[in-house]
């Protein structure tokens, strides 16, 4: 698929660190054009180069179609909004129902709303779409346009920690293998926490067993992924039941996830599933979007794979790394899976939804 | 319990890691002089000092009363022997067989071979003790002294992982609530390796998610030390399912377990647990044994903890923190461990195996 | 020397994280007495315990005395002073003009004010002291009690990077060496920068080089302390030319110095120097201060020591150990120098210096 | 420049951490294509992806051209020689002399031999090449290939350590400003130890003030590089005075330099630094070589940086990251620089050298 005519976005948040890993990952995007940047008060009437001044975190250079943008305050909804034609919600605030609000009016502008923020994930007619599963939820947007009373919409992306053990899972049960149970335990890189995030004192040597909400969100979000659109709301998919531990490790980029489960009836041998993995491929792959990864899944046959710093580049940093796959002495199977949270798990999975809403129609 | 005169103490491959762990805490014990340094030819016949020079990795000095002793050739079983009543064995070979061999040839000449090695761990006759819990597996030594045709004998202690998830499930089941699965996932400190072990290319900003043999281990041995002494060897019991991962982490100091478990039948509330572990006690506490730590059992209240670097010397570093007992969504509860895998789980672990042993008559 | 009666002390700042370690260090204290914890205006009111819950951030539990004592309002200048003979200030907010008018309100109420402040280190009247190198400036104190009206008066300790550099090279010049020029550069831990403090995604696979307002410290402050009390000033040694570099990096505790250093006339040679060294002892040892080092410098003959996880806790943290002395292919010597930030360059200074002021009849 | 058919490039000890960045580097390179590998005699016979087994540690896959390609054994030169034109020598021995006998025998074989090793950087007629600063050096291969009686040759690169601030000084020097004297602290990264290299034991809460011989190269191989060819050999700018100290520190790749100068006579002013930095360009740049870097030096205007993991990958990771220019209260200016050692300091600077060599002509 080519374009016509690069499509205008704005970032809501610019200048916090999901911000700067959309601009980051934008940079040369062969879709879309970084036309808005949009911040909190303090930084708007500055040329982005300014506002971030000290605070540019990326390790690559702030692009240059990008450096003399000046800021926009996020509040100035409609002038933010003639500006663009979708916006990427990554809002840096601890109060969720103003998030909501925002978000609502953005859309109510006449935008897609591709959103990072939890917020929202929760909103019936609001599909959370991680793209290689459940792309078919996209459908509900027209139920979302009647609330909205415009041609606009939000669509978010779920937890960072979620593609990690949910691809493979889902690659399963579409091959007719449903799972049952799952206790996952999870390795958080600090990227996660945003900046300044994690105490340094807490991370040289040290790790901690405990991350605020995440257990709650790993544990849900996957229902809701794995429901499906009955008229017009997201029945989600209660049979499965999902125990995470989550732990914050001193890794820069990458959630690794050591995974048990227990099918329902029928079990695969290890040569299925490794089958069914390694040809695993969905939408995006056949869309042949500009940020689907290859292959969603990659699995290493090392036994000491996948390790985040070797393996979270892997495909454009968007595929999930499997390994370790072998029999549990509890459940059915155990495998390991890492996937790049600030790529995958944030912007780039941003990216990646708002290219399938311009393939599948949903922005022109 | 105090002592007449100190017991006469070697050490086998003494300038290990973990023999070096033991020099430290075992300067000014109460009960035990070290006279023996035991280790390879190359370093037998120099003063201990000069035989460490640039591998003394402690974070204190070498003990003053060691500093000159002359370091033994392991191999002179008979030299070795006639200095000491009990040698601490922590060969750092990888030729289990021979450890096996040395281990036997000490005891066949009286002592007491108290064992951090895993190569006796699944000898019939050679109990693998955690004080706190199979105390009274030691009376197997009776039949292994036949077997040696002397008063010496072997006695072994698990691997450092399992302390921090066993002596929890210990308690319960002691109070009646017996435990039928486990799903447990570690993150080991890299002491645990030995020395050089663990690269730090793959340390920083990176964690291992396997550790050669550990996951066997850690599901195995469990079921020696919660078994029975039934006649002349200890029957395991087996039913109680472990399913181990195991990765490693870049933390000096300190493993912890992320553990969820089952009930076979009855199942105790939050509350019961938490009294349960709190008035956990049992027979070092008892005999007052100087390593003993007073609590076996440290539970910490914040929603964060235990973390290694500021929970792992609580107690003479010989307690188990534990934290974060919640519901598990899929099994019955779910908790967090940590254990200090270089004091408690090898070298304070044996001193206390060592003290135990004198205090129940085996030593004298 | 022994005291008849312990020494009623306060601690200003008590649940930041210089204040944390001074309740860790004075645990047992033999002299003094902690009677009065004040905080801010938040924290006042409840139990020390309650303040700090998931704040208390030391490697050991909290005293149990100080556990139930209530906070004070630090600002309740009264109240506090009326339970209290010194008060230890380790205020933590950045503003330094309010911090000076407290110090100096408690030191009219007729306390002895120990502080870890950079408030005060530049008040003409006010020393501060390194015991090892200018006990004798407490002398100025008298001039001081003048000003306050008062039988109080403040003391200050230097940076907590000085130590490292600064003991050795009084060392040498009060042998006869003098020292013309020093080129020092700084590799120092993260818990100088206090709690939460450096964000681990800078920390991790990371140095940064540069700490702010540190250099100018590291030059300035050396030079007032090896200044000599001329009338009622203290004059500075203006003679002595520093520049320092400072980095951070990611250790928990500990400073390192790599010093390069030139005389300003005759030059020793390197015996003569380790023997300078290894002979140096001055008024902390004489008066056999309970904080005071054995050694106030420890020299390692390894060739790739100190370092920090090794060494820093060498000699009850508060000795600075030395290596790796050899010539200067453009000054005279080079030499590494390390000291616990913490203990010896934060709150286990603070207490050498207030034992100092009880034994020199400064405090009673 | 554009070429014409791609030259044929060996790599000797291709299976070693160098060798590894090499291939990795040398993916899709415009001019030199890959054919063959060889490594020790263990590796010699399998497929490369086979003999490196568990042991490929690049962040990338293995490039597929070379997966397949059967391992020579390196001591069969004759047989490599005869696939080559040009091969990359990394030898990972510590035999010098027998690293130099083999050099030697290939150049003997008619190849140019691209060497990262140290066995020649202090042969007489070898040139020691940093290709923004010496370039004119290669004039002496005609001497040398008169010695191998060949037109192979061997052309060395110096330390990693070397470039981070040896190129600023050397713009200085060519704007007409001589430097006298130069200390310079090093913090070095783990990659320069190759692998297993640094225990994580001692790069975990810790640096080490101490790398074996690299003090040495880095205050030595400056002088060679300064130097001039005058007739049949190089002879060395000896009045360049430099002490180094270097800290080995937890950081992946990127080393870092802290430098105070003093010029001999003329001191620019700060602009004056800053432009003739910015203007800097050289050789590299004119021919337009692929891997030179737009600027070989690149100023960072931000108070705290270069920092390793934020800017060690700038301009292809080949450009030198300087930053915090200012006055040095000892000498007259400070800088830090850093320079990419695995990159710009490894492979990455033996490939600017070969391409170096390959415009000018010495390889066709």
């Amino acid at each position: 698929m080519s374009i016509q005519k690069k499509i205008k976005v704005g970032i809501l948040g610019a200048t916090g660190m999901v911000g700067q890993n959309y601009l980051k990952l934008l940079d040369n995007h062969p879709w879309f054009e970084v036309v808005a940047l949009a911040a909190s008060e303090k930084s708007s009437g500055k040329p982005f180069q300014e506002a971030v001044t000290n605070r540019w975190l990326m390790d690559t250079e702030i692009p240059d179609d990008c450096k003399e943008i000046v800021v926009d305050d996020v509040k100035e909804v409609r002038a933010v909004s003639e500006k663009c034609q979708m916006v990427f919600s990554c809002f840096e605030i601890s109060d969720k129902e103003l998030i909501k609000e925002y978000e609502e009016l953005y859309a109510k502008e006449g935008l897609a709303v591709v959103s990072n923020a939890s917020a929202n994930r929760w909103t019936e007619d609001v599909p959370m779409i991680l793209p290689e599963i459940n792309h078919k939820h996209l459908k509900i947007i027209d139920i979302q346009r009647k609330r909205m009373g415009s041609q606009g919409f939000i669509v978010v992306k779920p937890n960072c920690s979620v593609q990690s053990y949910l691809t493979p899972v889902f690659a399963l049960e579409q091959a007719g293998f449903e799972v049952e149970k799952m206790i996952v335990n999870t390795l958080q890189a600090v990227s996660g926490a945003g900046y300044p995030g994690v105490p340094s004192l807490s991370m040289i040597d040290n790790v901690i067993p405990y991350i605020s909400g995440e257990e709650e969100k790993s544990e849900k979000e996957p229902q809701k992924i794995l429901g499906s659109v009955v008229g017009e709301k997201i029945n989600n998919r209660s049979t499965l039941n999902i125990s995470a531990h989550c732990n914050r490790v001193p890794v820069v980029d990458g959630h690794l996830a050591c995974v048990s489960l227990k099918f329902a009836e029928k079990k695969p041998s290890r040569e299925e599933i490794l089958n069914i993995w390694s040809n695993f491929s969905s939408k995006p792959q056949k869309l042949n979007l500009p940020f689907a990864p290859l292959n969603p899944i990659t699995y290493k046959e090392e036994e000491n794979r996948p390790q985040p710093r070797l393996d979270r580049n892997t495909d454009k940093a968007m595929t999930v790394t499997l390994g370790r796959l072998r029999e549990c002495k509890v459940f059915d199977y155990r495998f390991v899976g890492l996937s790049h949270n600030t790529a995958r798990g944030a912007a780039g999975g941003g990216i990646l939804n708002a290219e399938l809403l311009v393939a599948e129609g949903y922005v022109s």
